[in-house]
């Protein structure tokens, strides 16, 4: 997913890039960047642009989506609970290969992803580039973003659980927000709780059944709270 | 070494890559690029294109280097000697580390490397991309490498915010295990409740800030409910 891509070069070279790596799924929210322009860049990734689709929000981009991960080249700001990433390695390694639908989320060549669009993300991902220099041109993050995941997929195993979809863990996230609504009183408190789940909950890449058990664990709480309140 | 680069935007873009990656030593072989235009491509990686060494031939510009790898995504061709390719991640992982001064040539745009450029290198690296359409753009390719020799070196990212101790996650788990005595009562339920929570907590691997949160969270938690029991 490309928000607000500037460049028609970087969109064009992106889509070719998205075939060179078997990615079907592109998709532009708010693109400002002429996709007929880009056509010329694409090569062989035409048909991935020509499919692309165009949407006007980050939230229909990532509807259906199981797990989305939001890129920036700030990966860690101290006391900034929105830019506590982890490093592209470790998406990779540990996360991705046991997530179902994952999203990738770049944002513009200028600025970036917002703060409000790192907030739908279920987390946030970086390349640990130099730390005098870590900002990539967003053509080459998603080359090196995709080569990562590329080399993941092959064989598909048949020892690993099937992983809790979304819905899943929406589910034990709606319980833990009322828990919290319960325990915490300031709403910045409240907010900082409810997102530190969320991130922890999808980068942990819960099983059906551990997701089911956490449901217990907490609907549990939930329970014996409300009955003393 | 890019030999014969064609497009502007490429160098540009390939020069800012290199400083991303830590890599001072650039060569153009002949480059039919301007150099200039590419400036404006290139962002914080101007020093790596104003320091960039022209030569008019590759020999020129494989004096002094001990080992040099050429990239193709012709990789492989039956009966073909110059077409015998090692991967990118046999490279990196098996050659790469145990070299001194490394090259790795990057060909034209359209032609990619002649056979005699081919002949001139040490061996044959590819990137194992799509078979059905391996053919990434140049600054893709050395993006790619770039990343995976930069992965190899252990420069250390200031741009992951530092993870939560063992001590610090004990210590969430200890609360969250007092929680659990509170609201579950039979025992192998209680057990895999507290099971999945480590389960969860270790393979999401916090931030000492997230670690903070959640603790804070659970802390409350316990508070409420032991107020009330």
């Amino acid at each position: 997913m490309l928000v607000g891509i500037e460049g028609a070069v970087n969109l064009g070279v992106i889509a070719r890039t998205c075939a060179n790596f078997n990615v079907r799924e592109l998709y532009l929210v708010n693109p400002k960047a002429s996709v007929e322009e880009a056509m010329r860049y694409s090569a062989h990734g035409k048909n991935v642009l020509l499919s692309s689709v165009v949407v006007n929000s980050l939230e229909k981009a990532l509807e259906g989506v199981d797990l989305s991960a939001a890129t920036s080249s700030i990966g860690y700001s101290e006391g900034d609970i929105l830019r506590q990433a982890i490093s592209l390695e470790d998406f990779v390694n540990n996360i991705a290969p046991r997530a179902r639908k994952i999203a990738i989320i770049f944002g513009r060549e200028s600025t970036g992803l917002t703060r409000g669009e790192l907030l739908k993300a279920d987390f946030l991902v970086t390349i640990p580039a130099n730390p005098e220099y870590p900002v990539l041109n967003v053509s080459q993050a998603v080359a090196i973003f995709l080569w990562e995941l590329w080399k993941k997929r092959g064989a598909k195993p048949k020892n690993i659980p099937p992983r809790a979809s979304r819905e899943d863990l929406e589910k034990v996230l709606g319980v833990v927000n009322e828990i919290t609504s319960l325990i915490v009183s300031p709403s910045d408190k409240k907010e900082r709780c409810n997102l530190v789940w969320k991130r922890i909950l999808f980068r942990s890449v819960p099983s059906t059944q551990e997701a089911r058990v956490l449901l217990y664990w907490a609907q549990r709480i939930l329970r014996t709270l409300s009955k003393t309140s």
